[in-house]
């Protein structure tokens, strides 16, 4: 008798409300501080830069649902819900009695989960009259999304691309402008604070930093513009809480409740997307599903980091956020998962770090790949860098199950494909690729830059 | 009230059954015939290069109804259904009264319909204790798609690829060769065909006529080896079919049964794959269904060919077909819908054409990406250069509707997405993209080299 592979719900299904972690958490976040001033900020002073309503979401530590708004759910059936896939061929390869599932949020017009929180951005500035929005984007894949989302609610979207990925992987721009945004590599001639680098380095290769902060420049200059962004901040892991909100119906659908949910990490977003809404069953009525964050052993900020108050770029126009960082001037590797090079985790999963509500682990970039292709030739889908990590902490959970005989239940969130990153398999595959294992010397020399509050 | 978008299957809804529409149809195709003895040729004959399964499908005209094994049930599984969307963004971009469904195809692990057939033409192979198997690509969705169920089954693939289209689209090699398949650039030094046009001239480009006979040749050559092809064939469309199947039963879903029903046009795969199932309801019930087969008009078979026999290669390797044909050695223009530039169409689609159930409609290159950025600003999909001909196909009829007040209700299939062919968009963008309109004499010309048989 033939076994389902993939769920889908009804579109009478699909969640109304999203999920804000903030209000059952028993520590509440430290709240962002002001770059200047270095007093609390308000939703008020957020919203210079932001939409109001994702500047009040920000800080919201009251309601733990918050309705999605007509006019965003409409536009979620265009792809949600994602299906929900026992990857039945991959563990047979593995030979492991782990029941592993994967969310494919790949499977979306945009290739990846980003789009989830492009769409709330970009409606409520819509609604509240903002004419053009800014963004910076790494790999790309928020970038991409936003440009779409833009142009869906007719905003003009500008996208500071990181100037080494955009000559890295020529098809994402071509997405971008085909979706209608400019796109301009970082650091560029159209701001100061890209003046400035360029002056500096006419050959630096740009960095989230650096087209962060142009980015912010952009918007604060601009009238009628605000700036967006694709991970880290709390309303961005709250619009992604659609995630873990649908997963949690599919579970119930497949019959089983996960043991073990994991996702990759880069500033938390998809991580906190699938994560959260299982996670308030540990909170609120004591389950014990391990909860696995999968960053690259390169850019180690949640198992090798330090607990502080930093900027999220390299300009420091930011405001200060509590988290587990490596130094707001970090330098990764140049590893094919653009997506997680960022130097810190957002606040509220660093919160939940510190107080053990979950854990996280470092994967080498070769096993990354390695995971990747296993995938590719048994569930047909060649995933994204980024989802290869957790793909790879999915893997040895499996292993682990099968040296213990049990059953267990993994669910983890493929967060996109990898088809714009065919070179990177290239690379891997003609093995040219290689490990970057930072020393315990160079992880404190970068920490000495975190700032004093 | 919310209206629903998109309609997906539950498992259990999946057709077990395959529609071969050569048991109904009025005049049946008439028999290929031997390249060298120009006699019809037995299933027997065409399982010297085909598998046994495959060449038995190929000539069925009793049985309507085909059984899908439950072993290709179960890799459907993986991906089928696919939605059928109502493309409710687009219909008001055009503010037309026309209802316009697509059935995505894009969504599936390799981004297009090719898999449906690959799958089954492997899992045959296997089962008949063949271990290796060949075949061409042009733009490359077909030897995705086969070199992943290849490696699903355990048979080592070996993809002849244009050389052209190799070097243009340099990922879709890669994907290829990320589920472990062997890619070599046709014309290659690996078989006696390519030598000999090499050596000939040495910058040859390649196209699908010399990758076909490359491809043959080895699989002639090669013990338990058999050629695979993706599109033009009986049974190729009848694996199709499938799609829709699902479609027909989606629609009804939506409460609708189509006016037209659209796809793009190469040797017939998708199209036949779309059209047939709701085309047994014109044959056998005197429904009134319009079906439209969207061409390129720098390769226009369909509107402008010979119903001849002819072969399907260059070098004459294979059998002769009947069919609509610009000549086996003509050699459309370098337009950026790879899938569109060959020179015939399948035996089916060439009979049903003569007999007036169906229609052809030529777009031009410019008209084709023009409606394929307004469908990717709308639908936030980007579809691939052949599927734009398919929209551009489908906006012609909902701007008639709008005339003529009708809500006509439109589908379409969308066949694949484009984020392999990014460059393409990018040559639209920039106004370096042009139409090719052959000539009256340059079409005559090379008719006269379709063999008198």
């Amino acid at each position: 008798m033939a076994q389902q592979k993939r769920f889908i719900l009804d579109e009478k299904d699909i969640p109304t409300q999203w999920y804000n972690i903030q209000a059952d958490m028993p520590t509440k976040p430290l709240p962002p501080l002001h770059p200047a001033t270095r007093k609390p900020m308000t939703a008020e002073d957020l919203s210079e830069i932001f939409s109001k309503e994702c500047a009040k979401q920000e800080l919201d530590c009251e309601h733990a649902w918050i309705n999605i708004p007509e006019e965003v759910l409409e536009m979620y059936k265009y792809y949600r819900s994602t299906p929900l896939v026992r990857a039945y061929a991959l563990e047979k390869a593995l030979d492991t009695p782990a029941h592993i599932y994967f969310k494919n949020e790949s499977v979306n017009p945009l290739g990846s989960h980003k789009v989830n929180s492009a769409i709330p951005q970009c409606y409520y500035c819509k609604k509240e009259g903002v004419t053009n929005v800014t963004t910076e984007t790494g790999a790309g894949q928020w970038g991409t999304a936003l440009s779409y989302a833009a142009k869906v609610y007719g905003l003009e979207a500008a996208v500071y691309q990181v100037k080494i990925s955009m000559q890295q992987k020529p098809y994402r721009s071509l997405i971008m402008k085909t979706f209608g945004a400019m796109v301009e590599g970082s650091p560029s001639m159209s701001t100061r604070a890209g003046k400035d680098i360029v002056t500096r380095d006419p050959t630096h290769p740009g960095s989230l930093g650096t087209a962060i902060s142009e980015a912010i420049e952009l918007a604060k200059s601009t009238p009628n513009c605000k700036y967006t962004l694709g991970s880290v901040l709390n309303h961005v892991a709250l619009h992604q809480t659609i995630i873990g909100l649908e997963a949690e119906k599919q579970m119930e659908m497949a019959g089983e409740y996960p043991d073990k949910v994991i996702a990759c990490f880069g500033g938390g977003s998809n991580f906190g997307g699938i994560a959260f809404p299982f996670m308030r069953h540990n909170i609120l009525e004591g389950k014990n599903t391990e909860f696995i964050a999968a960053e690259p052993n390169s850019c180690p900020k949640l198992t090798r980091g330090k607990f502080e108050y930093d900027f999220g770029d390299e300009a420091g126009y930011t405001p200060l956020l509590p988290m587990f960082t490596l130094g707001h001037d970090f330098k990764p590797a140049n590893i094919h998962a653009g997506g997680l090079r960022y130097h810190g985790a957002g606040v509220i999963v660093s919160q939940l770090l510190k107080d053990g509500y979950m854990c996280g682990i470092d994967i080498p970039q070769l096993e990354s790949f390695e995971a990747g292709i296993l995938f590719s030739r048994t569930e047909g889908i060649i995933p994204a860098p980024e989802s290869c990590h957790a793909i790879a902490a999915a893997i040895r959970e499996a292993k682990k199950a099968k040296e213990t005989g049990k059953e267990d239940v993994i669910l983890f969130c493929l967060s996109g494909h990898g088809l714009i990153d065919m070179t990177a398999y290239d690379t891997y595959i003609n093995g040219d690729l290689r490990n970057y294992t930072l020393s315990d010397d160079e992880i404190e020399k970068n920490l000495g830059t975190v700032p004093k509050v």
